[in-house]
């Protein structure tokens, strides 16, 4: 038998899995992200773990027949590129090339949020849709979307920044440069900022019991004060899941997908973010749009972009 | 030699015309949409005006290997039918089939303004470009996308409604039930109606000499103003630029066209609304997209739709 392998480079962690040829995830193995390494020792660390993982499986290297890999940042999927990735501190590695030098394998990679995307279109939630929209939640947000199976970079590889639309009502700073991106609100970080700036304000909250000092409120910390009725975090969630919406009626009439996946961290959100999101969303678009648009959670929340790598790499065989 | 036709149906015009394969238009005839007619009595004047295009250019019809129609509203371009158009009061109309049976050859349809910007992407100013992006702005503004020579239709093939994406700071209330959508500030209608206002608010205007009954102005008279620096003219075009400017800004990091290319009547206002544009959407991108964006006036602004229709159908064959 015939496998994939598929591989999630994120800025925290780097996950490796064995996928059969029809997309089913056999194995995975998980290790630390060490971005204090040199980028060859990142590589050579990959390699070490693709060998614990078939070892582990029982699978001989011979019946792997091509390695996708995801990774943050600009990818330039044709050359083999990683153009950019600040989380990474990489500029112009040439990751497909040298990961292929080691495990004598076809590498191929592309960008980590339109490989999560392409696996749920592909194995997931996606399936059945010939428009699919996705977008990953976490540190930051991003959107990729897949139509008939096919991926959309748009000019320079550079489609798919949702997160750098800058939004009206949004005075904040991002790192970016610009002011006022969605994914200041948008986020894990962007929630616990919101949190942490009401308490400056002076509001009272559940948040300042559990967390001494403020700075190190996360996401997490504010879903759960909502789930016991925190003012604050309630009003942070809402105004979240608005915000999200409104950018959503942004896409809708423009691309008219058939299906809008949530995934990364912060989709574990659920409810919370997604009745506000869902409400702003239906409230500003047509019903032409909204009647026949299915918003759904990401199934393999924490694999789709080790399946997405891996089937990616299928298709570019 | 051989010919397509191309037809560009129109809420005030139809134009038919002759385009070789090679996409140049050899000769073309305009004739004024009569609304009040029945669906029958307007494809049979097409088809009148088909012959005496041929006839005008000593051209026999055995030389037409295919026949495009763009046509206004929600285009199934697959069966042929024209879904819905509010502007020509059609539903489920079978304008392929009905049309193939009059000329007795294969006829392909679309929706006007993708046969527009198909055109353009093909024979006008997006040839080169891999990502193009265009709008039309006339009446109503509506976008659409060529990637690598292929339309993208979207869900419902509803991709394009850019005019009815709901934008901060527009509390007017569209004709598709919908609140603060572009096309009420973007568009023909919308710079007329912000003059109207803004005269009934009591500011002066040179408009107010030239036309005695308000709701009589027009997107050219305020166009007009605009060159003699009626301040209120230059206010309007301004806020009309900014908000265009504003909406792109949400589509450059979701698409990153190479380029946007804007057509429409409207596009004749040129640089009184593209200067404003063009500062309010680099003051929102990230330079990496504005760096390499390129922004132009359609090329065949007359005759674009009639090129792409022909060229589509060419594509179908």
């Amino acid at each position: 038998m015939k496998y994939l392998m598929g591989i999630d480079i994120g800025g925290t962690n780097i996950v490796c899995g064995l996928v059969d040829l029809e997309g089913n995830l056999v194995g995975t193995i998980k290790f630390a992200t060490d971005r204090h390494k040199a980028k060859e020792a990142i590589i050579d660390q990959i390699t070490v773990k693709i060998n614990e993982l078939l070892l582990q499986e029982q699978i001989g290297m011979d019946n792997v027949i091509a390695v996708g890999v995801g990774t943050p940042g600009i990818v330039d999927p044709i050359k083999g590129i990683s153009i950019l990735s600040g989380n990474l501190h990489w500029k112009d590695v040439p990751l497909a090339h040298w990961l292929s030098e080691q495990v004598h394998k076809p590498v191929f990679i592309d960008n980590d949020v339109r490989m999560y995307i392409y696996g749920e279109a592909m194995a997931g939630r996606g399936q059945g849709y010939d428009h699919v929209f996705g977008l990953t939640i976490g540190t930051g947000i991003a959107s990729a979307s897949v139509n008939k199976g096919v991926l959309y970079y748009g000019g320079g590889y550079l489609a798919g920044e949702f997160g750098h639309i800058p939004m009206d009502g949004i005075e904040e700073p991002c790192h970016c440069g610009l002011i006022g991106c969605l994914e200041t609100i948008v986020s894990a970080t962007g929630i616990a900022r919101q949190a942490k700036q009401a308490i400056d304000r002076g509001q009272e909250s559940i948040l300042q019991k559990w967390v001494v000092d403020r700075s190190y409120i996360t996401a997490l910390d504010v879903s759960k004060a909502f789930d016991l009725k925190d003012e604050l975090a309630i009003n942070v969630m809402n105004d979240t899941g608005k915000m999200l919406g409104k950018a959503l009626s942004h896409v809708v009439p423009l691309m008219s997908p058939d299906i809008i996946i949530i995934g990364g961290g912060v989709a574990a959100a659920g409810n919370r973010l997604m009745i506000p999101m869902r409400d702003e969303l239906q409230r500003r678009l047509h019903p032409m749009y909204w009647d026949r648009l299915v918003i759904k959670p990401a199934q393999h929340i924490e694999f789709a972009g080790v399946l997405g790598s891996a089937l990616y790499a299928k298709s570019r065989l």
